[in-house]
């Protein structure tokens, strides 16, 4: 099975079939992908049109091509698609992504057309993302079969399983442009009727690309074997998921027998902690959690210090840990605490957390986070670092080399950055901090939040 | 006491006690905050070197000042503090913001100090806010104490107390760079030795120009007559109040005791429900809520609806909706159903949370938004109605006129805006959307938190 999916996602040769010449077109959006993503195998197109699209030949049918090719992208109206299926197959290709809607997810007709397909699949052997895909992606092959127009997709060691069509299209869309991580595969499934997560996992497993997985699954096609591997990958890899109420139709059926619905989840979420998959309930974390662990370490363990220019953010942050995040505000050993002592005026009682404002009082900004962080970076209590950044026109805006150096020098425990400051300070502190390796988060709980949930994944790696 | 807080809040001559000539320190920057916020009533500076600052001549001594000015702010070391106070009452001033910090807050020797502060205050009977504060903010009245550079700060009608010097400094200066809504009055407490938060809340309580108050709170002065007011105000107002745990060497010595402050907190949370105060745990909830309450009614009851432009959206939107935020997502009239269902092709089943991909793509994003957001606005099973907006270079970007427009022609239902779309785009719907009176959250779970915090408003608002 390996070996089917390195075609999908190492693919040497790719054809795009329904290639088209217009702009904004499926079938063109899906080439332009391809080029600015600087894929370098060899790209074969197919229209009954022949011709050039944008300086490439264009092959009037799949009987043109070579015998052969790795990867099929069929983009052709969903009535079209099994028999593309079975010419692909005869030209020797194996792995096929089908675009097209208009399937099971419609209507009657739809599911007569999805079970003419899966038969030609059947016969044929060929293996199959979608239909109603919105692609795939594969970074390390500067490959992606996406028909949205994604332009250049940014590098890294995130890969990603989605059971949705808007998660490879417009949610990828925000992180390219609002976040500042990369992606080494991502899987979009459509209707599932062939490839599935159970197999796209162990490919992640073994994946030297990929350092931690993101899910979003409505439905589990394999549950058994899905747990299965998943138990040994997150020995290894972090798995985060996030289930949806497998479909609204069910959860509305189910408003009824909501003490059902609640017993069927507890049973999901003792399967799904028994194999070690960190569960999460909100959206955003498929992308906040990534963009920590993307750059940063796991957190070894879930003893927190951080800077807060503020007693109520001291307070407050530190009774979210104890009561929501299941995260400790640890005391530090004595000689933290001096070093802490050291860098502050003699009326406050420095420990942990660090109230940082009277050394930033006395000694500048710079001074008091880069000393404070230090203090509690190199102490064995603490796990992770989360300074709340105080830069406004009156404080002045430090030169933030110190948090890049500081995150150098102590590659073993993640540093998150939040602030209490002004907005264009905050996103100038993003701009310079993410692309050198440090997450920044808008609201002070994030990083916290965040925390708590690579805290579990850890936990997982260590079999707790 | 009513008529003293008006001297703080509504002040027709005010003097600064302290003033220095020299740009940012605290004497010097509390009058350029003055004029910053074109204070209009008479401004008196006191400084034994006389002379002029910025324009305006300066007194040497209070001696020198005439009788009955309304406010005296005191920007001068801890030890002249009790001094300067009975000189103010002497030449009829009645109420007082001191500035400086250095007394219980950090030694013995501040603690003596403040007992003799407190001597003073009780002696002459004048009303105080501090000792340790960062001053009070009264827009309505272009007047500001605060010695913290905040420049001009937009009128609103949202009215804080806060118990934290951070609040009305930095946060303060995030909420005026980062979101668009204005306050009304803002007090920092400081040491508390004199005013507090239950005379604050009363005058709030009549105020015209307070539509909701918000809190931190470390501490209750007088909790039961807190309670009290707050009861009677919460049938008009919104108070929403962040408790923080009392303070950090509390918490530390009930660690042991984990059980005795659980059951601590459960009494609190009782009388804070009782009296009709929405407790919240987060911190950015205090500018979230605040600013979808700011510029959008309360919602009538928790009933909302949501477009969505993704499958995975309106299947986790709606599960969190059920398990953590209270709210409900209603079947919709079955005329509203067939609007939807006329602008949507026919293979996809519509209904609340609304699918808007279909639409949008057949239709575009701005037909598809307005239309479907107009159906359930219209609805009486609807209570709010959240939009995900699609925009992307991809899918176009809409004119947003149409939100503007609807949320004037359904003004007793709230609308908060979130996305699915790229950075810029949000950027730019946040800067048009929210000056025109409708409010934006960058992460799609926000608008539900905030609409889950309001609802409980509105449910303490009708006795519930």
């Amino acid at each position: 099975m390996g070996v089917d999916l390195k075609k999908f996602f190492e693919p040497k040769s790719v054809v795009v079939i329904g290639a088209s010449a217009v702009p904004h077109k499926p079938g063109n959006d899906v080439i332009r992908n391809i080029v600015a993503n600087g894929y370098a195998g060899k790209l074969y197109l197919v229209n009954p049109k022949g011709g050039e699209i944008m300086g490439m030949e264009v092959e009037r049918s799949v009987k043109d091509l070579p015998e052969g090719i790795d990867l099929a992208i069929i983009i052709l109206p969903a009535s079209a698609n099994p028999q593309a299926v079975r010419e692909c197959a005869a030209r020797g290709i194996k792995a096929i992504v089908l675009a097209a809607g208009g399937f099971s997810e419609v209507d009657e007709k739809g599911e007569e057309l999805q079970e003419a397909l899966i038969k030609a699949i059947r016969e044929t052997g060929v293996r199959v993302i979608g239909p109603n895909t919105s692609g795939h992606t594969s970074t390390p092959h500067n490959f992606t079969s996406s028909f949205f127009p994604l332009g250049k997709i940014p590098r890294g060691n995130i890969s990603y399983i989605a059971q949705t069509g808007n998660f490879a299209t417009h949610t990828m869309r925000y992180i390219i442009t609002g976040e500042n991580f990369g992606v080494a595969r991502v899987v979009g499934f459509g209707n599932k009727v062939d490839v599935d997560e159970t197999e796209v996992l162990e490919y992640y497993a073994d994946d030297p690309e990929t350092k931690a997985i993101f899910i979003y699954l409505e439905s589990f096609k394999r549950p058994k074997r899905f747990l299965e591997i998943a138990r040994e990958v997150t020995r290894k890899k972090p798995i985060v998921l996030l289930k949806g109420g497998s479909t609204l139709e069910g959860a509305r059926a189910a408003v009824a027998h909501t003490a059902a619905m609640a017993a069927e989840d507890r049973l999901i979420d003792g399967a799904l902690r028994q194999a070690g998959i960190v569960r999460v309930y909100k959206y955003s974390h498929l992308f906040l959690a990534a963009k920590a662990l993307a750059c940063m370490p796991l957190p070894k363990g879930n003893r927190v210090s951080f800077s807060a220019p503020s007693g109520a953010m001291l307070v407050v942050m530190t009774d979210l840990c104890r009561q929501f995040w299941g995260l400790e505000v640890p005391e530090v050993e004595e000689t933290t605490r001096r070093r802490l002592q050291e860098i502050s005026p003699p009326y406050i009682r420095m420990r942990n957390p660090v109230d940082i404002w009277p050394s930033a009082y006395d000694h500048g900004i710079e001074f008091a986070y880069r000393e404070g962080m230090e203090a509690v970076l190199q102490d064995p209590n603490i796990d992770a670092v989360v300074p709340i950044l105080m830069i406004t026109d009156d404080t002045g805006v430090p030169s933030l080399d110190f948090i890049v150096e500081l995150a150098a020098k102590y590659p073993e425990k993640p540093i998150y950055v939040t602030f209490s400051a002004e907005k264009k300070h905050m996103e100038g502190a993003k701009a310079f901090l993410e692309p050198k390796g440090v997450p920044t988060f808008p609201l002070i709980e994030e990083p916290f939040e965040v925390l708590s949930i690579l805290t579990r994944c850890r936990k997982a790696m260590n079999g707790l």
